[in-house]
């Protein structure tokens, strides 16, 4: 396969170089991979006759695009962490997402298995199915859930489910999962999917993983608002407004918390623009 | 029912009264709850016409057998806790406790389940049956091993049995055990009795517990040694002795590790009197 012929700016033609448009893009602070990515990406679409510029000029908004997501989902990562010591529970946080996403949700309901009554954290029903899941929620980062969590929650869902069985009852737990906002080991995933319960974290599975869901719904919760400070997110989380939406359809609330007019504008705007990106 | 009639030390006759006993016992340094639970067993066995001085006599005697068993539980309790620094691990201990009671033992199996491979702690065998055991051991005198815990290990064991019977294996893992050297939770109690793994721990089940095994059997790790210093117990652990029973047979490892002939003697007269309570 040969290059593609592409005219520079003072006339001339040359083949085009890969690495010529990589390193330009590692210059501009990217971090390596990210430039590769994107130089790649870019490169694949240059065709014979065009411009450096137009070219360089392409990777520049691929790579500001990719920056910008990747900046969203860091303090989408870094939001959700915060909510550890909020008071606001994960357990909320699911039930308000799952709910954006068409579920019934109900949380901290206790249900009777065939050996002991077990407490799941959040009951999701939709289209005459009912998924209980056991949430995990992770204060460190580099955390992952393992197999023993996985072994755990899948006997805990047995349990459930020949307690009913035993009982004869029709409504029970159809479908165990476990939630979480951390990754998972491989053999977490290996037994999860060969035994029957379902992963749910915060970048698995691709494409319906935790944080697809938040961008698809919306639904992020008032720890994402760099305009407040923690003391103002802990008072409105406290007056039971936790998500950017509710901020954005009653912006009242932050009146009632003692926000100055001004700030609450600033507020109001941040969480707009979070809640379309 | 009357109370039996004593003979005082200066030959008055007077009811027997447990509470000045019970005062007695608790005088002498002694923990309420003890001194109430040794004079109620004394004063039961007292009759018409015994001396004072033959049941106060009775009573000490009694209490200092009960003093002795409890400090003895107490540095069996500690030795084993001991374990965790040394590099000598739980899995080892219990292996050769598990040996003197008659099983074959091996330990760090990988079995195949149906869904993955799994790390069985210990395996034992006896009369053509399999069990594997796994063990948590734990640092913390009042830690509890949990639900969770036990869900885990039977979801392990299911796994493993569900994998033999889908390959027709014949020899596969017959039981699950979870040893542990804490207590357990009610909750754990109840779930592992329904649904059929058996727990192991410090003092459960009554009568058959590891401190039973134990006792039952002189298998005491060399952790239990107060004439050694820890560099000495490392030492030792590491040229392979690790049983207080080992140094009975084999006085040379003492020497091996460079301890003097006065302090060898010791050491193997501790060595015997432990292993002989």
């Amino acid at each position: 396969m040969s290059l593609p012929i592409i005219l520079k700016g003072d006339g001339n033609k040359e083949p085009f170089a890969i690495e010529k448009l990589t390193e330009s893009l590692r210059r501009s602070g990217t971090d390596d991979h990210l430039a590769e990515t994107v130089a790649k990406r870019v490169g694949a679409t240059v065709k014979d006759g065009m411009t450096t510029t137009a070219i360089y000029q392409e990777a520049f908004k691929a790579l500001r695009k990719e920056e910008r997501v990747s900046a969203a989902r860091y303090s989408m990562r870094r939001a959700i962490l915060d909510l550890g010591p909020t008071g606001f529970p994960f357990e909320k946080f699911v039930a308000a997402l799952m709910h954006a996403k068409g579920y019934e949700t109900s949380y901290g309901i206790t249900v009777q298995g065939r050996c002991i009554d077990h407490e799941v954290d959040v009951v999701m029903r939709k289209d005459g199915k009912a998924i209980g899941a056991e949430l995990k929620f992770h204060n460190t980062p580099g955390f992952k859930t393992d197999l023993k969590t996985a072994l755990y929650v899948r006997a805990r869902y047995w349990d459930i489910q020949w307690g009913a069985e035993d009982r004869k009852e029709k409504a029970g737990i159809d479908e165990g999962w476990l939630v979480t906002n951390t990754k998972f080991t491989s053999k977490a995933i290996q037994y999860s999917n060969c035994s029957g319960i379902k992963l749910l974290g915060w970048s698995y599975p691709d494409g319906a993983s935790l944080s697809d869901f938040i961008r698809e719904t919306g639904v992020y919760p008032i720890t994402i608002l760099t305009t407040l400070s923690q003391a103002e997110k802990n008072r409105l989380l406290q007056s039971g407004v936790t998500m950017c939406h509710m901020v954005m359809s009653d912006p009242d609330s932050l009146k009632r918390i003692g926000i100055s007019a001004k700030k609450q504008s600033l507020v109001v705007e941040e969480s707009k623009a979070i809640c379309q990106l």
